[in-house]
């Protein structure tokens, strides 16, 4: 049986229009400073774009490119996605038709 | 992990035929100016569309436009839509094909 | 949150191939005059068209037009449609593929 | 609210690949001439056709004509179909390609 | 309400890809003579096309030949079908595409 | 009602992309020579193709011809087929599309 | 019934859009040395492409290149996935589809 080597997250590329995404960190404190314990925060749902796949194929074969791009702030549903981890640290895998929008920055 | 700046809906865009609606204001007073309980009001299914997205996709990847555009006074179905909140306002997104209808004004 | 104006049918328009109709009222007596209690008569499916949307979209995004047309007397079927209220009357929308059939007067 | 006029079935016309058939009487007597009780009969299957839709839709928006023609004798599925009254007569409304088969007189 | 003809099989022609078959008679017998009882004899798969229709319709309303011919000997599922009647025999419609195979002669 | 004349597998042509397999015999000795009860050994998944379809047919009726041809050895997946007996031989019925793998030889 | 000769890996190719992998070997101690049992080391969705089918078909019957090659290294979902076993070794077999994602090298 092969060996596993570890692996990285900047060698990763999903396959057809599945895009990777990195959640935010969870906003810990409210405006005026207090900290909160993190069951009182809800789901993270804004994430950053780290690798997107070529895109879904056509019947015919080809690839239609996704709709988001590596680096865009992008807001997910509250369900779905698969979690993946490279290096100890989460991501999630969503179809790019699951996102719900992006955020012009 | 990526720290979450606030986000703001006028740099929100939806995906695909995701349509981004506010919901009018339940009105809580009969014609006659009596204040009725909140509760005694149905559930207010006429929303602003505030943001459109590009459209679905056919089969060749070529977006096809919404039916709605940014401005227009809808009415929503009783059921489905999913809830977003920007800036500690609510907001709904609806796919273009599940929106009933639209007022001419 | 946007103030919620008084809306009139006139103004609505279906989207796609949704019909807006509004259903004959019940006959209450019979061919000799005898008054019949609501309850003993049956759901009326008989229905007057009184807006239509474009038409469901084809594949490439045309418009399909709808196979009835404003004002068309029409037969619904026993169950199916949403109920919708335009300054306290009901209406009801259906999608053209969902209509039975069509009087010719 | 509008008022229902007595409607005719003659006046009526199916949509799409709906064809209106009227089921045959059940034979009540034995070849021999013996009379047989409403029950002992099975449902009966044979019906002529009295008015047809202009047929389905194609996802471009051409009508297919339907295979079976007004005045046809056609053999009914066991279950479906949706029962329909005119003038206070059962008739009943089949999809074309529900409709089994055709009989040549 | 019309009146129901006696109905025969050389006229009944079925619709779309529906396929008339009429199943062989069990074999009662063993090799060496000896009668068997009809229950422990398993369900005929093996039938005979009496009649088959144009074919089913491609999306553009075009008919499809079926695969079998009437005379063709065939092997049915051991499931499925619609049982018919006429003149007190027994037939069974097919699917063209549910018939397994075909036996050549 | 016909009668049933015996039937061979060399006269039974599969129809669509149905394929007629043979499933091989289960080893029911180890390599060391000792034998096996039947029960100890697993389902057998490899098997000879005895006979191909013409293959699919797409929606304008043209046939696809299977990915297998008579005389492969093929690979199994472990639920699926349809028995069917010829001469007191057991043999499968398998979609072309449900078969795992060839063995090139 | 054929008698079931040895087989092995290097000619199995598998049918359609089938991906056989082989898993990578679950680490079994940590990076500071320590033995883990196997039990607490998840499963192991990192493996090797050995070999890949010729492609899912068009609706036209023309193969659709997979989007993996033999050699590459693949992330498999947590679910899924056909056992195969070649000479005592355990494979896998994924649809292309399935495949999250490929690392470079």
């Amino acid at each position: 049986m092969a060996s596993a080597a570890s692996r990285s997250v900047t060698k990763f590329k999903p396959l057809f229009d599945r895009v990777l995404v990195e959640r935010f960190a969870a906003e810990l404190k409210t405006k005026s400073g207090i900290m909160l314990p993190e069951k009182a925060v809800g789901k993270v749902l804004d994430a950053r774009v780290v690798a997107v796949g070529p895109g879904a194929r056509t019947e015919e074969g080809k690839s239609i490119p996704v709709s988001v791009k590596t680096g865009d702030r992008v807001l997910l549903p509250e369900y779905g996605g698969t979690k993946v981890e490279f290096e100890e640290k989460e991501y999630f895998l969503f179809r790019d038709t699951d996102i719900l929008g992006r955020f012009s920055e």
